[in-house]
């Protein structure tokens, strides 16, 4: 790192200067690393979207099989169309926060649908996803403890961070160590005026793998910790009704407050805390992230109501999408990749080190697939891997060329035999 | 605050419990005050926009004098039909990150229009203003120092928790303040070692005052530390080609980084952050807040490129909405309130304390005009203010109607002769 002193000690007054903390500034290593081989796995700018399914980069037509929208109701005409139509009698922004002048009877309506969706006594609705998970920062403070997975979004440690609490990261899903952690606190005289929390994700988005919430469920009861859970990818796709990870296991009660992202599965942007009405009252009134924050445009209420219809009506959207990832998951376990979970509409797939991680995304992207390369720090050193995001509007064809595409790099590469 | 150990202990097998977390939740102590005397200035319900500066609240048609849509762009018709034939080209969001799947040509087109607009080398645009201010916590880190104004933005605050740097607060644009811990920074042998910020606002939200950017210039020039100044509420209003606080004073070069919300001027949703090259690529590659939050949804980058058109093109809105704003200022200051400062789109009134300020904030509503209670924490204890924020829609006979309902609220409650 390079470390120049004062920058510009213009009148030259002072010898004794602190660092100029744009000397520090500089790409990511791993980015710069694929970069200089001409590998450009982050940041590809989408030209065109021709079709569901389908983007335009670089003048080519690609199968996108990277994406969040798992339920394909970003371009659901329903969902436009009722976007559309809030802009028209709204306008596009609400010219303030919730708290002074953003709040409008569209909120209103969205919240009362979430909380009855999630099977929650209230909800409030922010206008990003990430905002809805700082906004927990208000729920712990500076001498509370946060015992959370090791994956947890980097929302939720931006949260954690925010609260200033002490963080306890257990082992990614690993309960024994969650266990002795808790247990640790327990013994410690001090911890007993102190509050407590679990946070997980529902999935976890670099793997595709459901929380262990029977066994935090366990160790949460054991110790009396409420326990927060991140449905940012879960809720939409898993369990009978599209509640999310806790639904899927029957746990629902297990989870106190949470939180959904609408960029995944709803198809639009903006997020929303569900629990308890005093939570809620809670946050909504001390969360600086809810406080302080634009409201929730008119339109992405509106369209994530839509969304919410859909999701409630079409359960075939559910079905289809695992289904699709269940199968491309066993043909590519087939074929000799490893796939780190099943089930859920992630497809992860184990490459080890960064520089074959890019060597077979760019594979992938010549062979005309476009998908995620999750490098450290996003996952752990040495575990490199490749995430397929698949949707309900994914065909049978395009599934076909997925797995060719597969088959052919995976060849090329010395992945598979 | 109530304490209640072990809320659930399901199975009873620790009698060594922490505190359950949610004993702890409760309403906001001057929320609740004002409720039980039925006078609720926040989180009020919109149920209709009937025109350009109204509001229908509880069925009664107001006057919305609380607003950010300064320039009155969130409900033109260009800003909204851009906004909805993006939704059409594109749907409602990406599916994914910036990083991963998520960029657009929009976003490119959108970030070069915006880096030329502010006059500054390089941009990048988040799906939210609070955001984009929070990516800040990556250009600092545990061992720094951060000196910034009492008043900074929430979303300054969290940032710099975040970025666990150390932070020096000076006393609100008390310039004398920040030299002497600039200094006492400087003569701290550690702190040679220390990279160091200034963090300001451009315009302070609550008060409408403009920082004094001539002061904290000089101050940094002197001591070699780096500006970030947030112009929420600055950019598209101040200076003559509305680049915010610093075109305003002349003083562009002065300022390193600059940040910029649409919610605010720009009538949309999302942020920018603007400035060097390198500093914008080390943000894209190592801020949490960039690189794993949604996307910008295309709607909204299609329409903060409308208004950025508007903005440019028709300077007469920031000449409209700050004539508007003073000349209330004016004919306030002579009815005999005390206004904060004059001549930006804001139009503070100085009450004092939270009753007579929740007071007045309802006689103001029953005369038919909606502001902003500003309340402590949001303002200094004792601080208490009625704060208006003006548009270029709003006309002569609402301006009117606005002092009328202030003098006769002023009298009926004493504030005036």
């Amino acid at each position: 790192m390079i470390q120049v002193r004062g920058h510009r000690a213009r009148d030259g007054k002072s010898d004794k200067e602190m660092i100029d903390v744009f000397t520090r500034c500089r790409p990511h290593e791993a980015f710069e690393y694929g970069r200089r081989r001409g590998i450009v796995p982050h940041y590809r700018v989408v030209q065109e979207r021709p079709a569901a399914g389908e983007v335009v980069i670089d003048g080519r037509t690609l199968i996108m099989a990277g994406s969040g929208d798992y339920l394909a109701l970003a371009a659901d005409p329903r969902v436009k169309e009722a976007a559309c139509r809030a802009i028209g009698t709204w306008g596009l922004s609400t010219g303030g926060a919730r708290a002074s002048s953003g709040s409008t009877v569209l909120h209103e309506e969205l919240e009362a649908r979430l909380a009855a969706f999630l099977g929650r006594p209230a909800a409030m609705v922010l206008a990003s996803g990430y905002l809805a998970n700082l906004t927990l920062a208000a729920l712990v403070g500076r001498d509370d403890l946060v015992f959370a997975d090791a994956l947890i979004h980097a929302s939720l440690v931006d949260a954690l961070l925010v609260s200033q609490a002490r963080l306890r990261r257990y082992r990614h899903n690993e309960i024994e160590h969650l266990e002795s952690l808790l247990a640790r606190a327990d013994q410690d005289r001090g911890a007993q005026d102190r509050g407590a929390l679990i946070v997980t994700e529902g999935m976890f988005s670099p793997t595709g793998g459901l929380c262990d919430l029977p066994g935090i469920a366990k160790a949460a009861s054991r110790h009396g910790v409420r326990v927060v859970m991140d449905s940012a990818h879960d809720a939409g796709v898993m369990g009978a009704h599209g509640r999310g990870a806790a639904e899927h296991y029957g746990l629902e009660s297990a989870v106190d407050v949470q939180t959904v992202p609408f960029s995944k599965s709803f198809g639009t942007i903006g997020g929303a805390v569900a629990g308890p009405e005093e939570v809620i009252v809670h946050l909504r009134h001390h969360a600086r992230a809810m406080v302080f924050s634009a409201a929730l445009p008119p339109a992405s209420a509106a369209a994530t109501l839509a969304a919410l219809d859909i999701i409630t009506d079409e359960p075939e959207r559910r079905q289809r999408v695992l289904a699709t990832a269940t199968e491309i998951g066993d043909e590519l376990t087939g074929m000799g990749f490893r796939i780190l979970h099943s089930g859920t509409p992630i497809v992860a797939v184990h490459i080890g080190d960064t520089l074959p991680c890019y060597l077979f995304w760019n594979e992938l992207f010549n062979q005309g697939v476009f998908t995620t390369a999750m490098i450290p720090p996003s996952v752990p050193e040495g575990q490199a891997l490749i995430r397929l995001g698949l949707t309900a509007a994914h065909t049978d064809a395009q599934a076909e060329r997925i797995l060719s595409a597969f088959a052919t790099a995976g060849r090329v590469m010395h992945l598979i035999p």
